[in-house]
């Protein structure tokens, strides 16, 4: 059960980051939107029901960052680092994350 | 560079069957709305150009089921046959897929 969850974590994470290392550095308008419906949307649909709860309440405190790549990667660092210290698990730094969470870094 | 691709569509594919998987099987109009951004702006973002191309024209042609989970799952082994079959890949049955990429199944 706690493997399960753990391993929905690392699927929805590296999901994440690997989608917004390869998000546009200047995206459009319409760029813009998918990324925030997608992330909005993938924290209701987290398919675990605490993440889900935690994820929802951290993008209400931290609205998606969509402006550009950069600024999207680092948003997405410091969601994680959040969404670790809620569930007291332990908290990467954005070079770890880079690392473990994007592939083809 | 391939070894990427299939790990790519592999985090595609576990995150979209096992998010389908814990789909409510009497979702509301709102959960409705959030399956169907979700799924449509994961195949735009999807991390992997011409897999974001091939996702976006089959989900064009075979809109997201958003109406119950039986639905969406029966939906989403739908969309990776096609996916596959466009790619050369072999194609999963309905069966192979929950087997492999939804999670804690
Ligand atoms: C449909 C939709 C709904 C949204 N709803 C909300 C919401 O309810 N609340 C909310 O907060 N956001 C919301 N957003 C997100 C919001 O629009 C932006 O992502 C966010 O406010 C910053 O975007 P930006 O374009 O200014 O780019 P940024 O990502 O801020 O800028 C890109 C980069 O440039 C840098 N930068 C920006 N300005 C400067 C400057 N003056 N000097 C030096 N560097 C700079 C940044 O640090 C960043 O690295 C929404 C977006 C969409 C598409
Ligand atoms: C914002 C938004 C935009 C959308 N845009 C489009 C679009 O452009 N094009 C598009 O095609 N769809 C679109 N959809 C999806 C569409 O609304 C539905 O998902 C789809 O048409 C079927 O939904 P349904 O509610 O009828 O449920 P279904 O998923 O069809 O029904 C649930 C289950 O009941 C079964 N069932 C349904 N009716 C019967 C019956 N009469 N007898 C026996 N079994 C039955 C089905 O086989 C299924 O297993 C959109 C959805 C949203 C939220």
């Amino acid at each position: 059960k706690d493997d399960t969850k753990k391993e929905i974590m690392k699927y929805y994470w590296t999901s994440l980051h690997t989608t917004l290392a390869n998000y546009p550095s200047l995206p459009t308008l319409h760029e813009r939107n998918t990324l925030y419906h997608y992330v909005i949307s993938s924290a209701s649909l987290f398919p675990c029901g605490d993440c889900s709860i935690v994820s929802q309440k951290l993008m209400r405190k931290y609205p998606p960052q969509i402006g550009s790549r950069k600024s999207a990667l680092t948003w997405g660092c410091k969601i994680h680092r959040k969404f670790n210290e809620e569930f007291n698990l332990t908290v990467p730094t954005c070079d770890d994350i880079a690392a473990s969470y994007i592939i083809g870094s």
